[in-house]
């Protein structure tokens, strides 16, 4: 049977794909600290499932398309409790950011065109583009310059006629990388002076660890018609698997077009809408304590790599990762090694290999993602692990 | 800002376009009979609420993108049971038969492809399809023939070198049309003789109403190659706002391809999908009450649309639509003239026009798309109210 060109080019995830490697490691009795996946071990709030039990209606039916009232309220004004000016009809909810990347470049995207994004990017970005059948340009970026990518001429040189759109996630995945606010700015200059979509997936807005504010693209009021803002509940508020995510867009015609997306789809899951709704009910304090954790968490997991050789690394300042470049030949080799081999006191370590989040051929081999969702202490044991890992690889291997 | 050519071919909702002067009546006080949209009025039952009570974990984690493994067994088992055998890997849960249209067709469509489908047909099929950037291929049929479709003749000639897939719903929306023993066979038999992929959607298994036995395509091991069966507890269990839906698909490429899309999606609604998988638990009881109850307004319906000079309709076997042709000019200015000039003791009726269900230019036009999701006593007013609507709306028109 014949497949269409636009899946063919699509891949597994590069996040996902060792998951028969761990299953059969598992199964062998090891202990593995799994820094691969970006799957938060903090608590969802209390107010959600209480929401979950207090739904009452006698038929589950479906929601609006754009999304229910109640839930588009709550996250307007918690737009406008960060400085944004949100009128009705700018937010539409959907079932993830997953669905909100989807809809949005299937709306502004066609065979072709090129969408120009920082490399290392987050892997699914590649199917969202792909399956429109547009093409990525990747922003390369340097892990000795900590992935740092809004530089005028870095961009400008690759924009070309077929170049419709700039798309990033701030802070990022999997770098961690904070944009500045003159950086912020300059992105916003680029894409108003070549007439570009600016696509900020900000999902990971309120994970930032040196002090910053809280940050949005959508401040700018002068690239209101070009923004594209992406934003769940899934890190915000630990709640990924309720699939809740928004479009933040204040360009009525995008939204139009949109819609026409949502109708089709019918609408986002209700009970899970509703709870989603209850999350923006809880106090700042939730915030801060969160932060302080991932702050501590990234704080121990830099000090205990930079004891490791041969490390690259820049201390990331936000969202829960960080790509590390390893003194490894093929950090994929290395993982299956670490899955299949390596034994410390029946335990092993996981992580992301660094290609799978590169667009350009052989870029990243080296590097991981590390996502940091362990507690501080077993972060301590699984670094420990990965430094007697590469000195026993490196041996091995010479 | 410039759009994709892809969204530009999508239309609004032909089903949901007409909410603005539903509204504006309501807000006159008007009641409106809603004979428009497919919710049904059924209670969820018990067992979903249930589950979703019973939900404990303290994290609200991602599910496996797969679907999660409770509730593929019991779509397995559900399967088994209908006479299909059904392997590990045949099932892949997804966020709504809308998801898993969705994701079929762009595993399996190219731009320029074209697919084959009867219409009148869910008009979302237009904007399923317009994404990958391939063409609807419509089947006629007429309301005189009782929307049947499947002859070899009719489906033969439409087949070019371009053509990839038949795509139909059985039991029908917006039709009712349910296929026969050798309809389904002749479909069956095409699809091999012409080498396409065979999308069955049979969301509406469960509803049929002149003893006819469950019946799945999924039942021909000749054709498990190029057969995608589109499924979904929306309807069978009244669950719409849980977006709970299923492709089953025996074909181990295709599950492969369809992986990738999943994968980057990540996973479908964690509790919804528990909860879905209790609903499987629904003793059989529950849809012989629930198919007693349609059967009887279906017959209801015919029996008043029956007394209205000049209709042609087919009495449905299926689902819960009918297809009806109406003595005016237009269904779409009827319609706007019942919920903005009729009023007969402060009510009106609203349907779905006919003309958005099919894709040929100007068919469908003076053809509405009856939903029976009211209880019979409500029925017979609705149908009272059309037929005094016709004749006042000639009068005037005359």
């Amino acid at each position: 049977m014949k497949f269409s060109n636009k899946i063919k080019r699509c891949g597994l995830s590069p996040i996902r794909k060792f998951y028969p490697y761990q299953v059969a490691c598992q199964n062998r009795g090891m202990k593995i600290y799994r820094l691969n996946i970006g799957q938060p071990d903090i608590k969802t709030p209390e107010q959600f499932f209480e929401a979950v039990r207090n739904f009452k209606q006698p038929v589950l039916s479906y929601a609006p398309s754009p999304g229910m009232p109640e839930t588009i309220e709550k996250i307007e004004e918690y737009y406008r409790n960060i400085g944004v000016e949100i009128e009705s009809g700018d937010v539409t909810i959907t079932t993830g950011g997953s669905e909100a990347i989807t809809f949005s470049l299937a709306c502004i995207l066609d065979d072709g065109d090129e969408i120009l994004i920082p490399e290392p990017f987050y892997p699914n970005y590649k199917t969202f583009t792909y399956t429109t059948g547009a093409k990525i340009v990747p922003i390369p970026t340097t892990p000795e310059e900590g992935y740092h990518y809004a530089n005028r001429e870095k961009i400008e040189k690759l924009i070309t006629s077929n170049t419709r759109a700039i798309m990033f996630t701030n802070p990022g995945n999997p770098t961690g990388t904070v944009l500045t606010a003159d950086e912020r700015r300059l992105l916003a200059d680029i894409a108003k002076e070549h007439d570009l979509w600016l696509v900020a997936d900000e999902v990971y807005r309120e994970f930032t660890y040196d002090g910053e504010p809280l940050a949005t693209m959508a401040t700018f009021s002068d690239i209101w018609d070009r923004l594209i803002v992406i934003d769940s509940v899934s890190k915000r508020f630990s709640a990924c698997g309720a699939r809740i995510g928004a479009i933040v867009c204040k360009n009525k015609e995008f939204q139009g077009e949109l819609m026409k997306l949502c109708q089709a789809r019918l609408s986002v899951p209700t009970i899970d809408q509703l709870a989603s709704a209850a999350l923006y009910d809880v106090e700042p304090s939730y915030f801060e304590e969160v932060n302080k954790e991932y702050k501590k968490r990234r704080d121990t997991l830099y000090a205990e790599l930079k004891k490791i050789p041969g490390i690259v690394c820049a201390k990331p300042q936000g969202a829960f990762y960080m790509m590390v470049k390893l003194p490894v030949d093929s950090a994929e080799d290395f993982l299956i090694w670490l899955l299949t081999e390596f034994d410390d006191n029946g335990e092993t370590v996981m992580f992301a290999p660094g290609g799978g989040f590169y667009q350009t051929e052989g870029a990243g081999v080296n590097e991981v993602r590390i996502a940091y969702v362990l507690k501080s202490e077993e972060m301590v044991r699984a670094i420990e692990l990965l430094g007697k890992a590469i000195e026993q690889y490196n041996a091995i291997k010479k």
